[in-house]
C-alpha cells in the first residue's frame, strides 16, 4: 500500500493534479467509481454476481482498481493509510459484533460498520 | 493487504456472513459507506476539506476504514486483491494520460480512470 | 412539482442556505441520501425488498423524500424541472430500447438510461 | 408526476422488466445514475458548477432525468409517490430546522434530512 500511495503521488505531481485533489473532490471521484461498480451488478441476481463471466469480471476489476486508487489518494491527502484505517475499524467491529450475537443474522449484526 | 483480507474472511466466517456477502450486496454496502464520507464533505469548501478538525477527521478515517474493508472483501469474493487491481489500473492510466498532455488540465486528463 | 420547488426555495432562502447550495454540493447531498436508501436494502434479498415491514418502509419513504427534495433543488439551481428532464429522457429511451428487442432481456436493454 | 409514473409502468411492462425492477435493484440503478451526476461535478469548483457550459448542462439534465425516472419507479414499486414523500419530509424538516437556529449555518442545520 505504501508503494501504491507513493506512486499515486508521483503520478498526480507529474500532472499538476494536486490542485484538483482536495478531499472533497476525491470523495466525489470515489463515489463516481463506486457507481460504476453498482452498474455492473444492478440487474444481476446475487448468484449471478458470484459467478461473473470473464469480460464483466475484467471490467469490475478495473473499477475496483479505480476505487482503490482514489481511496488511497483520499486517505493520503488526509494524512493516513487506508489499510491502517481498516485495521483500526476491524478492531472496533470485533467489540461491536460479538460472535455469539451476530451468528447468521442479517438483522442487527451483519454490517462491519 | 493479504493479512487484512484473511482477517476479514475469519471475521465473516465466524459470524456466518458468507451467505450475505455476494458481490452484489457488497457493492451496495461499499456505496453506502462512501455515501457517509460524502456527507462529511458536502457543505465544506474544498479548502475546508483540506484541513478538517480532529473530530471530523476521526470520523472520516473510520468511514474510510469501512470502505477499505468492504472493498477488500468485494475483491476477495471475486478472486483478486484490490491492490493488484490498483497497480494494473495505474499502469493503464500511465498510457492513457501522458504527462505532456495532462499537465494541470482538469478538462480531459484529470481522471485516473 | 412546481409547488414543491417553490417551497424548497422559500425553505432555503429563509435559512440563508443559497450560499451552500451550489450544484456541486447538492449533487453530493443527493448521493449521500441515496447511500442511505442502499443501506436499507443491502442485506435483503430482492424478494424481501418487495415486501418491506412497516417500520423499514416508513424510513425508506423518508429517504426517498430527501432524495426528491435534493433532486428538485439541484435541477432548480440549474434552471429546469426534474420532471421535464424525466419526460425528455423517457422520450429518448423509447427510441433506444424498442419493445421488439428489449423484451425480457436484462443484458443490453434493461436500463432506462 | 402521476402521468410520469404511469408512463414508466407502461414502458417497463411492454418490455417485461417488472422481474428486474425489485426495490433493491432499482436502488442500485438510482445510485449508479447519481454517480454519473457526480462525475460531471467532481473536478469543478462550486462557482463553475453554478455556470455550466451548454454541453455539460445538457448531459447533466439527462442524468437528472434518469435519476427522476428511477426514483419515481422505486417509490411506485413501494406503493407511494416520491412527491408525496418529499412533502411529508419537508413538513418534518420545518420543525427540525427552525429558521431562528439555522440561519446561514452549515454546521448543524444545513441539511434537509
Amino acid at each position: 500500500m505504501e508503494d501504491l500511495i507513493k506512486k499515486i503521488r508521483e503520478f498526480a505531481d507529474e500532472r499538476d493534479w494536486e490542485q484538483f485533489h482536495s478531499p472533497k473532490n476525491l470523495s466525489m471521484a470515489l463515489a463516481g467509481e463506486v457507481g460504476e461498480i453498482l452498474e455492473h451488478f444492478q440487474w444481476l441476481t446475487e448468484a449471478e454476481s458470484r459467478s461473473l463471466d470473464d469480460k464483466t469480471l475484467k471490467k469490475v476489476k478495473e473499477e475496483i482498481g479505480d476505487v482503490q486508487i482514489y481511496l488511497a489518494r483520499l486517505a493520503d491527502q488526509l494524512g493516513f493509510s487506508p489499510l491502517q484505517a481498516a485495521w483500526e475499524k476491524l478492531e472496533q467491529n470485533k467489540k461491536k459484533y460479538p460472535t455469539s450475537k451476530s451468528k447468521g443474522s442479517a438483522k442487527k449484526y451483519t454490517e462491519f460498520e
